[in-house]
């Protein structure tokens, strides 16, 4: 396309932004029209893309950091011919693809959601990542973000990586429109600011008028071509270009046009340009998933392994069984043990930093491509990343988390180090699995299950060893549960799992002693849950007590809820949490103070039995 | 003190450091032996501290971010003379004062809880904010940060804040000893490239040798006089600096020195060199707290409020009513209604753009300094700062919260703009008290409410209109629960909050109509619940059924289980929440497809008295 031909693109762009919000009666229209030269630009010369077959392995990747921006997506898409005009007009209603923001579950040509700012740089950074180390096709990952959102230092942590990756195969558009929500941006139009910072980070960077589409192009040619660093563009543009009325003004954010026709007759009216977007040069897949040859790691009963170690090799096992696996850890792999893998299988392990944030989002970019990723780091720091997390459930995107060092049992570190919310924070992510093993054997088991589920999935392991209990060959069926302590005369019923599942059965050995027989159930399987052993449970000893080394808020305890929440009779419900503020001192006292170790838990269990509180 | 009485005052900071993980048989001395010099320059010549008064309006304030190194602040502690030798090797254990990383709870001296990295320097950035913007009495922010945790994105987002505000009341150390814990970082001792990034947000920046003492105190010096720009100082120093075995090397992060007596030795052995720190000068508070005048707006029933926009202006009327209360929100301040007392407050309100990390430190910073602040942003956006908020409650911070555009009624923004996990997340928080009122007149009293109370507090509003329900001058104790509808033939109870109370009573009017009688609570005290309210009416009515605009873990429907999780009856319980991904639609279509609508509870009520699952 020639340069009035582009310019036109870029008007027929704004115009059907204007007409998907005014039919909408929201949505951001003024946002779009000021990238759309940008993507105009990007769609008509740059972009290979075959929009028949979004999974080609050579097809670039474009992520709308912006999601707001979305009517400009949906107008690129119209003008690919991915889209009709009528499904355009169809933006935000009940039962569109086309949502208010963009994400992969409704649309095939899109890499992840986004709608939270700051988050589609740093998936994009895990696309590249991809593209770079291990799928190495050389397709090219664009992402378009706003100004507003360089705030975010979810950006600064990807631009970090990308840097220092070395990732040029990424390209950054910057839509420097000046104006964020509320009012004016820190930096304005002052590109040079922005360019600055990403220097720093030992990235190239392209500085142009953003409404200039020759300018435009040839920044992309020149970000395409520069080897050896990622490249940020930062286009100084107008809000709501086009339209003199709206044009760099504020108040206007996030509101159709005022004026819609009228505006539409200034941008030159509708059109009907079709754009022939590049093919991508052909590729192929060059990861293949090997079926055989998974050899999880054993131990004998009694051995005392502590989780995180099981992990650690069953997921190293996990990478030797299956060339898609990829693992990546926060700067604690040596805790985690992550390393593990990072030893065996160094091509397939990111080192991430102190960054979770950029380690969630790595993970994401990585399963948009095909790849199977189980990102690690202390439970109490994924809290870092838990915007990344819940926006990877609204992406549909495939990821193993697995938080480390849970709960006050990890000891004198204190409670800056402790997860004690992880439980409350994952089982609150939509189609979310969380799961927490007691030992060795079911924590491989499980490690090897993570990876054919879908959604986010979640794993909880200590710092401290514990005795293998379960044997080798045995299951643990995702929903499912062990009773690993059952008779007629059980009083209550001791739910738990981790850590507590020791302690429980001490109790329960201790309270046999005192002819007060108890229930242990390992609740593995904290979403979902075992609803059928709970019911059994319920209506046999009346009484359950859960006890978890998390505090008694959205864990386990809420948990075992989920098997009674369809009006049918409820046991007597007993929790055993963390209440208090934990300090420093040894796993064993911390277990005490916080009232879940053994000792504590038979306490309870006989005060219950002596209150006639249960049969 | 001269040259050589730094030195040696640094080689005790590193003996004791030693002595204390020795004694406690864990914790980071090789961490703290790199920032002694840093240390022992700052408490000897710069710190102006008084540790008998350590809330003296004229102290300088030090955040110790890499809280690891707490060895170190420790031993600073006792060469003050604040601390003795014998509490010094109480160190990490049970019931010292002096945990695994340093706390306000325990110790008087400390700004807030650190050990999640990345932190220190944000909350800092809050503190001088004060300083400059509110107390204006010169005392200065000191921050000794590793060089690791400079990775965090925070970190950026805090840089960005201070050198846009030209914080020169703000220095930050960094310890640049090229060691993380599971290996090198990726710079090294290359200072330079940290000294690029500050410069590129708009930082003075000084390179010196971390063990040089007279470069560092003349570093010190600079940064105290430098104008209109806040300071990073680089120090190259060595992980281990003093003892030839363990001196820059690999593997040694987080454990006590193998050979601690031998180390000691090559320290040149214990000494007892006391530090007169420099007093703070003289200064007085300037904020007071009016205890008059505070009117809460107030609207009359049936009128059509949004409780954003409640939340606004008696967010307004606070301000106007006390003096210490400061608002913060993330460019968001339009959408919460943060701008009404941004209007008539603009000295008292913090603008923090798009990063709501340092939204949450800032406010923590300044809650330190004495102030009341409310920080909000989107609910769902929160979600962002979870580690912060997390880190609050170990600090023991008093912050308020608030959290808009709660779930799906939110409309066509779809899912990335939903709170759909804030309830679950704020429950799961130590000590916290969440909050979600229905109509105007209840928001505006508990916004008042919430400054009174301690740690973290957590106030939900909502995007769209609903009618004002509560008389003016109504009370709503932070624990209670209001009842709005009850009678002897009731077949159930409703447990609401927020939008889902209008859709709750709308339900119950219409089973009235065929002749079923359901009670209705509005549950706007979700932690604590009202455990009595809720007792009574499962003995009275057998069965709660809970309504959230949320999902169903852990939020009202867990919450409800607190009040009977002591092994008292429990009642059958109905969870009604928000199950399926939600995309675009009205708000109204979106009640309904997330089956809380009227209609839907309507169906559920209807349903169980059919199945007589209930009375």
């Amino acid at each position: 396309m020639n340069t009035g031909e582009l310019t036109d693109l870029g008007q027929q762009l704004r115009v059907d932004s204007v007409r998907a919000a005014a039919a909408a009666g929201s949505g951001h229209p003024t946002s779009s029209m000021s990238a759309a030269d940008l993507m105009a630009v990007l769609l008509a010369h740059h972009l290979r893309y075959d929009f028949d077959r979004p999974a080609h392995p050579g097809n670039d990747r474009f992520v709308l950091s912006k999601g707001h921006a979305s009517p400009l997506l949906y107008s690129a898409y119209k003008a690919a011919g991915a889209i009709d005009d009528e499904e355009l007009l169809t933006f935000r209603k009940l039962g569109s693809r086309l949502e208010g923001h963009p994400t992969p579950q409704r649309l095939p040509w899109v890499e992840t959601a986004t709608g939270s700012l700051g988050q589609g740089l740093p998936v994009g950074v895990g696309i590249a990542l991809a593209g770079k180390r291990l799928d190495r096709t050389g397709y090219r990952t664009w992402v378009l973000c706003g100004d507003s959102e360089l705030a975010e230092g979810s950006v600064w942590e990807a631009a970090e990586h990308a840097g220092y990756e070395h990732l040029d195969n990424l390209t950054v558009i910057v839509d420097v429109n000046r104006l964020g929500q509320r009012g004016p941006t820190r930096h304005g139009h002052d590109l040079d600011a922005y360019a600055r910072r990403f220097q720093a980070f030992d990235w190239h960077t392209i500085e142009v008028d953003g409404h200039d589409v020759d300018a435009v192009d040839r920044a992309y040619g020149e970000a395409a071509s520069t080897k050896g660093q990622p490249t940020a563009i930062l286009a100084r543009t107008l809000k709501g270009k086009g339209v003199e009325g709206v044009q760099d003004r504020e108040g206007l954010h996030g509101k159709p046009l005022p004026e819609a026709e009228e505006a539409i007759t200034e941008l030159g009216g509708p059109r009907d340009i079709r754009v022939q977007v590049q093919e991508p040069p052909a590729a192929r897949m060059l990861h293949s998933v090997h079926t055989g040859n998974l050899e999880l790691p054993k131990w004998d009963k009694g051995e005392e392994v502590a989780t995180r170690n099981a992990f650690g090799e069953a997921l190293a096992a996990l990478g030797t069984g299956r060339g898609d696996i990829v693992a990546l850890d926060g700067e604690v792999g040596d805790s985690t043990r992550a390393e593990f893998f990072a030893k065996e299988h160094p091509d397939r392990y990111f080192e991430c930093y102190i960054a979770e944030q950029q380690l969630v989002a790595s993970a994401v970019g990585l399963a948009s491509r095909g790849w199977v990723p189980y990102a690690a780091t202390f439970a109490a720091f994924l809290t870092r990343a838990y915007d990344f997390i819940r926006m990877a459930s609204v992406s549909g995107s495939g990821i193993n988390l697995v938080g480390s060092h849970a709960g006050v049992a990890i000891g004198q570190d204190g409670p800056s180090q402790m997860g004690l919310e992880d439980l409350a924070m994952m089982r609150a992510v939509h189609g979310s699995t969380v799961l927490y093993p007691c030992d060795a054997n079911q924590t491989a088991r499980l490690v090897g299950a993570m990876a054919g589920l879908e959604g986010v999935r979640y794993l909880r392991t200590s710092r401290g060893e514990s005795p293998v209990i379960y044997a080798p060959g045995e299951e643990f069926p995702v929903g499912g549960s062990k009773v690993l302590r059952s008779s007629g005369r059980d009083r209550l019923t001791l739910v738990a799992a981790g850590v507590t599942v020791h302690e429980a059965l001490a109790a329960a050995e201790a309270l046999e002693q005192e002819d007060i027989a108890v229930r242990v159930i390992d609740l593995y399987s904290v979403k979902p849950v075992d609803r059928a052993t709970l019911r059994r449970a319920a209506e046999e000893t009346g009484c359950l007590v859960t006890v978890e080394d998390h505090h008694p808020e959205g864990g386990i305890g809420d948990a075992v809820l989920d098997a009674f929440t369809d009006g049918r009779p409820v046991p007597r419900l007993v929790r055993l949490g963390v209440r208090s503020m934990p300090g420093s001192a040894s796993p064993e006292e911390q277990l005490r103070a916080s009232g879940i170790d053994a000792e504590s838990i038979a306490a309870a269990g006989r005060l219950l039995v002596e209150e006639a509180v249960v049969r």
